[in-house]
C-alpha cells in the first residue's frame, strides 16, 4: 500500500490535505494512491448542496456540520468554487464562517478549484470525495455554486442533492427550473423570514405538481422545506428529509449503485486515456501543426494520424 | 465535398443552422463536415465578450453588430449560455434585443448551450465558430457569461477578448481579478452613467499598474474604456481598440498562430479519442462494473484493462 494511502486511511490530516492538493494539481502519482484507497471507500454518505451565490449555502453547511457533530458523526466538507478558475484556489469568502469547526478533529474542511486540468472540476471533486470517504468521514458535504455543467456533474456524485433557493424567486428560477427539477432531491427555501419565502415555496410546489404523473408511480418527490439557516431554524427537519431520502435510496437497491459505479469507471477511463495520449503526443505534434499552418492538412486528418500513432505505440 | 459543407460555404442559412444544432447535439456526422469546411476557414476575426450576468453584454453585442454592419462587414454571433445546461437550449432572455438584426442577411445569430457532451461547451463553440467562418462571416462575436473554466476556454478561441465590468465593482472584481487580468485584451466599464463607473475604471487601472513590469517590455496593455451601451456611447472607441489589438496580434506573427493550431488539434484529438473509446466500450463495461461492485476490483484497475482492450482492438 502506498505510504500516503496508509496515512489517509489512518486519518492523518496532513496527508489528506496534501493528497487533495495533489488531486487539484493533477499530480501524476494520484491514480496509484486512489487505487489503494478504493477498498476503504463506499461507507460515507455524500450530500450535495447547490444554489446561486448568496443564497446561504455556507450557512446551511455550517448548521449541518453542527447538527451532525452533535449526533456524534464525523463530517468532511468540500467547498467547490468554479468561479475562480484563475486564482488557483477557491475563494474563501463566507467559508470563513465554517472555520469555527476547524479545531474540531471530527470535521475536515477543504476548498477546491478547478485548475483547468483535463476532466475538470467534477473529476477532482469525485476523487476528493473518495479521499474523505477513505479517511473515515461518515458524512461528506459538497457545496457548489449552481452554474454550469461542471457543477451539475459535481452534484451527480452526491447521494442526496439539496437545491437551495432564495425567497421571492423571479426570473432566475424560471431559467433553471427544468434543471432544478431534475437534480434536486430536496428543495430548501432559505431566509424564511424574508418576504417572498412562501411565494417561493408555492412556486416550487406548482412546478412539481406539473410533473405529478412522474411522482404517482412511487418515484421520490422532492420535499420543499422553508428554513432560516442563520438562526438554525428548520435544520432538524432538513436532516430528517435527508434521512428519508437515504432510506429510499437504499431500498432502490443495486441498479442505482451499478449506474454510479459505471459512471465512475468511465470517468477514470476518460481521464486516464486522454492523459496517456497527451503525454505521448507531447513532443509529436510539431509536424502536424506545420502541415495545418501550411494548408497541407487539417486538424481532423492530423488528429486521426496522431491517434493511430498513439494507439499502435501502446 | 460533403453536401452540407458545400451549402455552408455557399452561405445557406438553413444548412448552417442545422449544422450548429448538430454540433450542439454531438451528431456523429459533424467531424467529416468540419473537415471539409476547414480549408474555407481562417478568415474571420473572432471577438469574445464576457462578463457577469446583467452587465450589458448583449447590448454591447447589439451595438457592435450595428457599427460593423454600417461599415459593410458581415457578422456572425454566438451566444453561449452555460447557465442552462438542463434546458437543452440557451436562454434567450435579452438576446431578443439583438433580433432586430434578424432580418439582415449580413447577420447570423445563434445561441448555444452545452448538452453535457464530452468536451463540453468550448469544443462546440470552437466548431460553431469554424462554421460561421466558413460561411464567410468577417466578424464573429462570441458572447458568454464569465463563470467557470468552460467560459475561459470559450474566450480562448477569440482573437480579441473584451471583459465587461459593471460600474462600482466591489468584492466581485476582487475575486476574479487575477483571471480578468489574464484573459482581457480590452476592459469595458459599461453603464458609464451610473455612480461608481469612474471608481471602477480607477480600480482596474490600479490593478494593471501593479503589473506594470509586464507591460514595460512591449506587451499589449489592455485599455480600459468607459461606455454606455444602451445609448451607443463609446462603441466607436471600442471598435478602434479592437482594431489596434488586431494589428498588434498580426504583428506578433506565426508563434501565436502555431499555438492556436496546436490547441485546436489537441482538442480534436481528445474529443475523437474519447468518443471512439466510449463507443467501443458501450457494451463492454458490465463485467468490470460487477467486479467493482463485488469488491473484487476497483475502477482504476478496470480502467486500465478496458483501455488496453480498446487500444489493442484498434
Amino acid at each position: 500500500m502506498h505510504e500516503t494511502a496508509r496515512k489517509v486511511v489512518a486519518g492523518e490530516v496532513h496527508a489528506v490535505s496534501r493528497l487533495i492538493r495533489d488531486i487539484d494539481d493533477g499530480d501524476s502519482e494520484v491514480p496509484a494512491i486512489l487505487k489503494d484507497l478504493y477498498a476503504h471507500t463506499g461507507k460515507a454518505y455524500v450530500i450535495g448542496i447547490t444554489g446561486s451565490p448568496g443564497v446561504g449555502k455556507s450557512t446551511i453547511v455550517d448548521q449541518l456540520i453542527s447538527h451532525l457533530r452533535d449526533a456524534g458523526k464525523s463530517v468532511g466538507v468540500l467547498s467547490v468554487d468554479p468561479t475562480s478558475p484563475f486564482t488557483g484556489g477557491a475563494i474563501l469568502g463566507d467559508r470563513i464562517r465554517m472555520q469555527r469547526h476547524a479545531a474540531d478533529q471530527g470535521v475536515f474542511i477543504r476548498s477546491m478549484a478547478t485548475r483547468g486540468a483535463f476532466g475538470g472540476l467534477s473529476r477532482s471533486t469525485r476523487s476528493a470525495i473518495k479521499v474523505l470517504d477513505a479517511m473515515g468521514k461518515e458524512f461528506i458535504l459538497v457545496e457548489t455554486v449552481g452554474v454550469g455543467q461542471d457543477e451539475v456533474d459535481v452534484v451527480g456524485c452526491a447521494d442526496t442533492t439539496i437545491v437551495v433557493m432564495p425567497p421571492g424567486m423571479g426570473d432566475d428560477i424560471q431559467a433553471i427550473k427544468a434543471g432544478v427539477l431534475e437534480i434536486a432531491d430536496i428543495f430548501v427555501v432559505n431566509k424564511a423570514d424574508l418576504d417572498g419565502a412562501t411565494r417561493a415555496v408555492n412556486h416550487l410546489k406548482g412546478m412539481l405538481d406539473l410533473d405529478s404523473a412522474k411522482y404517482s408511480d412511487g418515484e421520490w418527490k422532492p420535499p420543499i422545506l422553508m428554513i432560516e439557516a442563520v438562526r438554525g431554524r428548520g435544520i432538524s427537519e432538513l436532516l430528517a428529509a435527508i434521512d428519508q431520502h437515504r432510506e429510499r435510496g437504499q431500498s432502490s437497491g443495486v441498479d442505482v449503485a451499478r449506474e454510479k459505479v459505471k459512471e465512475e469507471l468511465l470517468d477514470v477511463v476518460r481521464t486516464s486515456l486522454v492523459g496517456r495520449c497527451l503525454d505521448y503526443l507531447e513532443s509529436r505534434t510539431d509536424k502536424s501543426v506545420e502541415a495545418i499552418l501550411n494548408g497541407e492538412s487539417d486538424p481532423y486528418t492530423e488528429s486521426e494520424n496522431l491517434i493511430n500513432e498513439f494507439v499502435s505505440s501502446t
